[in-house]
């Protein structure tokens, strides 16, 4: 609804429409280029173009500023090509995958999920005929697709008579391919490898050394800025959805015991959009909460998720991001990891809906301990006391043999859930075997509740003196897609007005200087030599200050002119049209100044590096408005501002 | 010889033990990290990191200003992953190998050239007894390595008898490995690709695109920074020859009748090492030259070539690169690829030997001409000329019948050779025909000359009224290696002093600030709350100064914690030690001034970014001598400077 209205503005009928103009416009200007166009290019593979690259570096700038360089974080940076032994312990080797079928007769490969998504969605568009029933059953499956295992995906298919889109020929029973693209290290082919789906399993291998590095202490965060592969069975939706991207990744390790962090109270007076798990569950809209408010409540599970929830609020919506089309929305239970204790996405809404493009999520001891098993490596923290302290603590020992006996091919199941009990459900388990001898405990990842019985474990509570606590530390992992929020801020920012003249449409983006591609424009009104050497006087100065400039000496009309930097998203002009003052252009309001030569570079650096506002320049300058450039009219018809 | 005397400098014996010490520094200090070290590594993979990624980042931002900002180059970020059409027109897919032999009984993999260099190595430095005669052949098999072809190394190998170093087992012949990690592109296993081997392609196929972009003006640069892959057969030299690593490439078009540089005259003046081609071959050492002379004399063939080594000579000496262990070296003819016009290497010295760390080569128009032919796209410029020229054209039309069939095979080769002529060598084949019928032809890709015949071959002068030229531009490619250059640097920033006590030596790497991983740390003298409280002030202020920076509150002695910060070559050091003012010591003199708290931020600041040097605050403040803290006394204890 917020984004029809905004695209309305736009004045344009639909999203397909608005996303056309933003899309023509961004590979019009080589924001971005489909990558090997020449030949016939490949999907799911885009170039930035010098624009596009340009605005990725300053948002991967900003992102390190506002998080490496403010939290004092540990940043590494670490290949790409990865070892399989290290990818079968996070998991990614065995579950990484997507359900494929394949045209029987072509061998052309589909996502089973996107076929039936395709034909429910068109059934319901199109089928007027179709029975309330059926509409019913059809919106269902969309909504659970996610949920469906390979057995269940593949009867819907058959039972819905699904066949090869492009060919009409039967498909393969759904099966599961594995998203990494494989490799080879070395030269005999006897190491497999691939290449890296996500940054943080660098960090993870690295955990001792920079635990080590920070002097043993916790809290402490590492962060990533990298490449990261998946091999996408048939990429859709341009630039949301590729086959390599940049993430940029934070995981900070904290004390599972104490998840408080000392700077929350910087953003705990936030307030934006959220949609916790219950009114989802319930289909009530999102709604602005207090970010504070959220955590007290219990909303969002504990400090340091929220403290990275209001940070990274902050960071999107400083690069552009519209804070009426952001939210974050928590998962549902069944969407998370088992291990995971909460997880939110930044979520911002495009012309194709809402888009995930930051995961923030406790994934608790998982990752760590998934290594430390693996490599034999401990990664753990440890904690001295000032003082030995008297701890009771619950010892659960199962019985390897007499749960193997029982389970056989589940007993380790069986055995890693008895010890994950906590302490309450412990003392009501053991409660009921020594009452009744037996007892239906129900193991998660079996899925169903088995029988024990007392010989199985032993659970008891016992005291001890320590001297220290042994822990595996919990991560945080906030994990941007850098692609996918620099194209959500694309369509955010982007607008059209009428040129003066009314007969095309101007193409803006509203970049702030932050983020813009070029800070700064320079023109000589007219070509003449003397113009053109101030103009070049002023670039000078402007390198000097490390402002990113284009200077612009060819003869087209200064309204055009114009009208090309605000398709890149240029913040300002300067417009050389006397030997001791130029002008200086806001792209979005066209408010134009008076300042003189010397000045120039200084006021723009000023104002692109936010130690003034356009407001300050204004209040600083005399207004100019002698012609109304730009409509490409140079001189001596004097129109008022509107 | 320079080397040694730096390493003897710094107390050290020899290169292995110098370059140890720089390594356990490096390592201990997570300047880097061998990858996947819990899981044993990888060869050829490490990890940067904490303080080696800040420098990367340094050494990359600095790079970006110092090439794009500055030339205004247009910037690309294009993908790892590369399909194979791309890679087979660049010549990566045939060319791109190293000869290997294989244990016949184990499979282990070897480089061919690395075990017959060993052999001779050994033989040079162990076998005392070692006739005069053969001492001379393994020195000539060394030095003419490259140029063997797999035959000629295969046929050396069993002359020597060599075999497989760890079994002592008979080895395979050689044979071509290619040095390109394969993949696979989508899930039909039909579509191979590569990870890219440089990033130079992704600039060369959006040519036309970027040509646009510029306005179809000659000439630009397009720059891109980015991770390449070569699957090395077994890896050595540490962080030298990886099989992941950081390009930063930069690829100037140009007309090639026309490589003029307008800026050549602002770096025309700079002197230091070169090593001319001529030089080498008369086994003259390298000396100092004037990029002036030696663009105009012709040892440089042109001025953009020349322009782009003295930036680069700019580049590296401003990151901290000594200037005395630096040279540019020319490519002798046949390291050269045929179809280069001029290439010259940026050389530095480290404990390895002279490592090449840029590549800056006229590569004339091959890359372009190559991807017009594969893809059927013209990558061309045109230039309208302000009037229609008369030309006298050459026109060379070999005959494809007469040539093939007497060449047969080879007709492609010699036909491309005819096209290739110059027109002083036209005219004089033309002139020969014509007297004697027939002619001797050198083909420099068959190596060998062969008998031209009238009917193979017509050559002619016409005139032609051109209104514009249509051409295939040549490109400049200055190419950076970027993790080549920081590890150089690693070992020309590195060196020890004795600490007063004299019982150690402490590691100081002597970055200077603008690579310097941390700018600035921050140190309450005691422990004290009071101390501490102002230390937090200054972090906070410096942070709003976007440096970065450390606290260090432990209780470590002074001593030691400047020790540690001069270990990750930290340039200051800010010891809180009352409540108005602070002091500020330099790393490398351990001068200490005496700051104001309020003030302090901006002093580093300046220092930092390079306003203001460390000369210029000594004389704005006043020297602080009160106590010798790098010793860890206190106070009272009054030395006098040294």
């Amino acid at each position: 609804k917020e984004l029809n209205s905004r695209v309305s503005e736009n004045g344009g009928g639909n999203r397909d429409d608005f996303r056309q103009g933003v899309v023509n416009a961004l590979e019009r200007r080589l924001f971005y280029i489909p990558s090997f166009k020449i030949y016939r290019g490949v999907a799911g593979l885009y170039d930035y173009g010098p624009p596009g690259c340009a605005v990725k570096s300053n948002v991967l700038a900003f992102w390190r500023e506002h998080f490496v360089l403010e939290e004092n974080m540990l940043e590494v940076d670490c290949p790409c090509v990865t070892p399989e032994v290290v990818l079968k312990a996070s998991g990614h080797v065995d579950k990484f995958t997507d359900l494929m079928v394949k045209d029987e007769k072509t061998g052309t490969c589909y996502r089973a999920d996107h076929l039936l998504k395709d034909f429910c969605k068109d059934k319901l568009e199109k089928d007027l005929t179709l029975p309330e029933e059926k509409a019913m059953e059809y919106k269902r499956v969309m909504a659970t697709l996610d949920d469906l295992s390979g057995k269940e995906l593949g009867s819907k298919l058959k039972e819905y008579g699904i066949v090869a889109p492009d060919t009409k020929n039967p498909l393969s029973d759904p099966y599961p391919f594995n998203l990494m693209f494989a490799t080879s290290i070395g030269p005999s082919g006897l190491s497999p490898g691939y290449m890296r789906p996500e940054t943080a399993q660098g960090i993870f291998v690295n955990f001792k050394d920079l635990y080590y590095y920070n002097g043993n202490k916790l809290p402490f965060a590492a962060a990533q800025i990298g490449q990261a592969f998946r091999n996408e069975i048939s990429p859709r939706q341009g630039l949301l959805r590729v086959r390599e991207f940049t993430l940029a990744e934070i995981e900070h390790f904290v004390d599972p015991d104490d998840k408080s962090h000392p700077k929350f109270k910087d953003v705990s007076n936030l307030e934006f959009f959220m949609y916790p798990r219950d009114e989802q569950k319930e289909a009530k809209p999102f709604k602005k909460l207090q970010l504070g408010d959220a955590v007290k409540k219990g909303n969002i599970n504990n400090e340091t998720l929220g403290y990275f929830i209001g940070r990274t609020y902050l960071f999107l919506t400083s690069l552009g991001i519209d804070k009426e089309r952001l939210r974050f929305r928590q998962h549902m239970a069944n969407e998370m990891a088992h291990y995971a204790a909460d997880c939110w996405d930044a979520e911002i809404e495009s012309s194709y809906g809402w888009i995930e493009c930051v995961g923030i999520a406790d994934r608790s001891a998982y990752d760590l301990r998934a290594h430390t098993e693996k490599s034999g490596v401990q990664l753990v923290a440890q904690e001295k006391f000032a003082e030995p302290r008297e701890v009771e603590k619950l010892v659960i020992t199962p019985s390897k043999k007499e749960v193997g006996l029982v389970f056989k091919g589940n007993q380790k199941k069986v055995i890693e859930a008895l010890e994950a009990m906590k302490e309450a459900k412990a003392m009501e388990v053991r409660a009921n075997l020594e009452a009744k001898g037996e007892v239906e405990f129900f193991v998660c990842t079996l899925g169903q509740s088995v029988t024990l019985t007392k010989n199985m474990v032993s659970i008891s509570k016992e005291k001890k003196k320590e001297h220290q606590k042994v822990f595996i530390p919990s991560v945080i992992e906030p994990s941007f897609g850098i692609g996918r929020i620099i194209y959500c801020l694309f369509e955010h920012s982007f607008y059209t007005r009428p040129s003066k003249a009314g007969d095309e449409q101007c193409n803006v983006f509203r970049f702030p200087p932050l983020v813009a591609p070029i800070k700064c424009t320079v023109f000589p009104l007219i070509q003449k030599s003397e113009y053109e050497e101030v103009a070049k006087l002023i670039s000078k100065a402007l390198t000097r200050a490390r402002i990113s400039h284009k200077i612009d000496i060819t003869g087209t009309s200064i309204g055009k002119r114009y009208a090309r930097t605000d398709e890149l998203g240029v913040p300002f002009a300067i417009t050389v049209d006397s030997s001791n003052s130029v002008t200086v252009r806001e792209r979005d309001s066209k408010d134009q100044v008076r300042v003189s030569v010397d000045e120039v570079a200084s006021v723009v650096k000023d104002v692109t590096d936010g130690d003034s506002t356009w407001t300050d320049i204004l209040s600083r300058y005399p207004l100019h408005s002698s012609y109304s450039s730009d409509e490409g009219v140079l001189i001596g018809d004097i129109h008022s501002k509107s």
